[in-house]
């Protein structure tokens, strides 16, 4: 879909812009307009529900802003960090490592910072912007600081790196909760932040950005099987492996626990992940699964998996990283706070294991547009299902008299109280079906001077354009069975022979 | 309600508890857990749902951390400020107005800085906490900073204390979006900040909360009339006006505008809330309508109301403010970014008029669980309303045996599909009946032994402990019927003549 400009169709039609632009945009910042902000809320209470119904995870909400020991014990004050290198001249920030990257086009993957140093003086890297020369690259933390309270018994505060360990922080109280049983799963939505040093991919690096987190505490005796591990079993996946990097194969997630590139766990939430990527309306053959090397894993993780959207304009990028973080966070929490963390199962003392599935969640708004865009002749729409579409139906009077923007609001306002996203438009009819395509609404309902005889409307299904009759009083249903997938849209009412007015979409913008 | 001690149920069942408890907290940060995380959402679902379906708002998410032009713009960097003073002994930080006003036991409002300090100078006041001599009050700004970027051209950036702002700033794209008509009405719900010198209200004060915020923009020609109006102007509330602040009146929102107290756009405002924060559970007889004397109002502002609740513990307490903003925020936000903010309606040049319905979403988090909760002998309960209770249906196995609990798991995966909150849990009947009767879960579903015979469970209300006897495949819909007040309860199914087992929720903790 490369003729679509994407990014200009988000600004244009309210899907999301750099923030701030009166005061000329700050880089990492974006802010999601009414159809994005939609967009954004269905793909996260897409995985919410799926967390807390389908895995009967707690759902839990923490702050944001925090003291500074919970990372001091997470090890992000130390280690959260990447090489930076200013102008001398214009003082414009870089990345070290990657203006090395673009300069040897050799991967800079696993390199200390010595050599970084030595390889940019040596390439003789001035200033991308200004042809300034460099100043000396130093290890640059990226969580943003404050102080919380006034005077001298301030203390500095953090605003999250991730979500992960404000989690952990309320294990006890979480364990107890859930009756002391393992294994258990808690799953938090909300805002993260990472001081980028000079981000550039919009919604794909953001400083301030929307992660949904599930941490899945168990026994690490008991942490072999999944109880629904043979739901997905026969899942069919593209896989990538930590040892042959540059070969996908085509596996199921039963046979990548078989073959043992995965415990049952991980290949569970990898399949499910990949599930529910589908259900966003990725499509399939865009998703792989893809395992760290053992040079690039954390070093507390004993198994770490992504999944991964094929991007025609990006490359990969990642979606969720599956990992099994050990007892690694628990016991640094326990370590620091002097907190016991340790459960008694059967009179053994442990720390419980965490498998940790990290969805970021400005990334799939991205990746389900693109994938989504179509453009046929003249025409742009975006073909969400309707579980995540802004808007699943919009109506519209055929004319802005006659009495018949009364009865179009009438239906806008039942198909509102019947639980759908609906929306009202009046105006020119191809223009507004033109309008309904770039918001990927799924169906419109027309009224017309017929509704007046016989109380019918012009149903009209975004895809293929098709239309049909269908009765105001059968409206909510047929629309239900449609999105539900137990009805064909043809079957929803009486097919509209000649499109006529309410026609195929030609207006110009 | 004073003999249930709302703090402890919050913390033990899982609504809420102060945050980071294991590095021994810290003031103003509290956690939401299972429970309150649920009821939390379902009450800005209610919010966001009528603003976005009924009201028709754009929805929009902006970032929580900018850049500090805005709050120059807004006036936050040189006037959000309270007087600290801090004990030079112990460093511990006051307020100075309300220090002095805990000892003189006299109002300080409108009290100048330097009467402040006199009259804790005069009036001998000592650090409460140590007995140390107090400092210089000064004036403390309330925004949290950080800086934004790395090195030299680093910019600061502020932790928004409010979304308002991040609301105005894109005013342009927005007026675009909604093609160049006025009025129209956004709404944001997000976090905000407010670094309190000495936060100690529990959920009432913190210095993370979350808010929902509409912003409506006008034609100031033509902010006489709200549309809507007539659907509100009988609602009955309790008012407060201006110049007698000592006397509650009961009148129509109607009157309140017949009789100039209030035009019909904040009238119409404040019945809306009131009406939101009783399908929220609040009784109705604990709200009021409060406006702001005039030494009281923000300077731009030309009227502001708050509805407050009456709180047994914590006295009135503001649930929302709704403020006439006049030109103020967006002419500023033109001086400063010199961008242009005026529209053109008619060949008249102005900048549109705001009216501001500001929500807090903590606070209705306590006063519903405040106004909800109920005791009846030893038995504790809260009265949720089904829409924000955080499970609406609970279903149990009777005994953990003989097929029993596949088939409640079967009848909760059931409800799960048809789109309820549901939890399945195991145990003592009568003790999982006080669980849920403590989580407000309205009804309960246990599957015994006549279910496997006759495909039919025990349906049993929170509220009057009623039973009835309901057929599995009628449950999803009569549960949506007693819901939605389509249906009585005793109508629901058969009545259970004789509790037996699944009795009357007797049991001990």
């Amino acid at each position: 879909m490369t003729e679509i400009n994407l990014l200009d169709i988000a600004k244009r039609r309210g899907f999301f812009w750099p923030s701030f632009e009166i005061y000329g945009s700050t880089a990492g910042f974006y802010t999601y307009g009414p159809l994005g902000s939609l967009l954004k809320l269905r793909i996260e209470k897409l995985i919410r529900d799926h967390y807390v119904n389908k895995e009967g995870c707690m759902l839990i909400e923490a702050p944001i802003l925090t003291p500074e020991e919970p990372w001091v014990a997470s090890g992000h004050v130390e280690s959260f960090t990447d090489m930076n290198v200013e102008c001398q001249k214009c003082g414009e920030p870089y990345r070290a490592d990657h203006l090395l990257e673009e300069k040897t086009k050799k991967s800079t993957d696993g390199m200390s910072m010595k050599q970084v140093m030595d390889g940019i003086k040596k390439s003789g890297v001035k200033c991308p912007r200004c042809g300034g020369a460099l100043g000396e690259p130093y290890d640059y933390n990226l969580m943003f600081k404050t102080y919380i309270g006034p005077g001298k018994n301030k203390i500095t505060g953090c605003l999250r790196p991730e979500t992960a360990q404000t989690t952990y922080m309320p294990f006890r109280r979480l364990y107890e909760l859930g009756r002391k049983k393992l294994p258990f799963g808690v799953i938090q939505l909300g805002r993260s932040y990472r001081n980028e040093i000079s981000p550039r991919q919009g919604l794909l690096r953001l400083r301030e950005f929307s992660q949904a987190e599930a941490q899945f505490f168990m026994d690490p005796q008991d942490s072999k099987h999944h109880k629904k591990f043979d739901l997905v079993k026969k899942k069919m996946m593209t896989v990538v492996t930590k040892d042959v990097q540059d070969k996908e194969i085509a596996m199921t997630a039963g046979d990548l626990v078989k073959k043992k590139h995965a415990g049952e766990w991980i290949a569970y939430y990898l399949a499910t992940s990949i599930e529910l990527f589908e259900r966003m309306g990725m499509e399939g053959s865009r998703l792989r699964c893809r395992q760290h090397r053992d040079d690039e894993r954390s070093f507390y993780s004993s198994d770490t998996w992504d999944v991964e959207f094929k991007s025609e304009t990006f490359g990969r990028i990642e979606l969720v990283g599956i990992a099994s973080r050990t007892d690694y966070d628990l016991r640094r929490h326990q370590e620091v706070s002097k907190q016991k963390m340790t459960v008694n199962v059967d009179g053994r003392e442990f720390i419980p294991h965490v498998i940790e599935v990290a969805y970021g969640v400005d990334r799939p708004v991205y990746t389900v547009l693109e994938s989504c865009a179509k453009r046929e002749g003249d025409r742009t729409y975006f073909n969400f299902p309707p579980t995540v579409s802004p808007y699943q139906v919009a109506v519209f009077p055929l004319v802005r008299k006659d009495g018949l923007p009364e009865l179009a609001r009438q239906v806008y306002n039942d198909l509102n109280e019947s639980g759908f996203y609906a929306l009202y438009d009046e105006g020119f009819i191809g223009k507004l079906y033109y309008r309904q395509d770039e918001a990927g609404t799924p169906f419109c309902v027309t009224v017309d001077y017929d509704t007046q005889k016989d109380n019918s409307v012009t149903l009209r299904n975004r895809d293929d354009q098709k239309q049909v009759r269908v009765k105001i009083s059968e409206l909510p249903g047929a629309l239900s069975m449609i999105m539900q997938g137990h009805m064909e849209f043809s079957k929803a009412g009486k097919a509209v022979a000649k499109p006529g007015d309410a026609g195929k979409g030609k207006a110009k913008s």
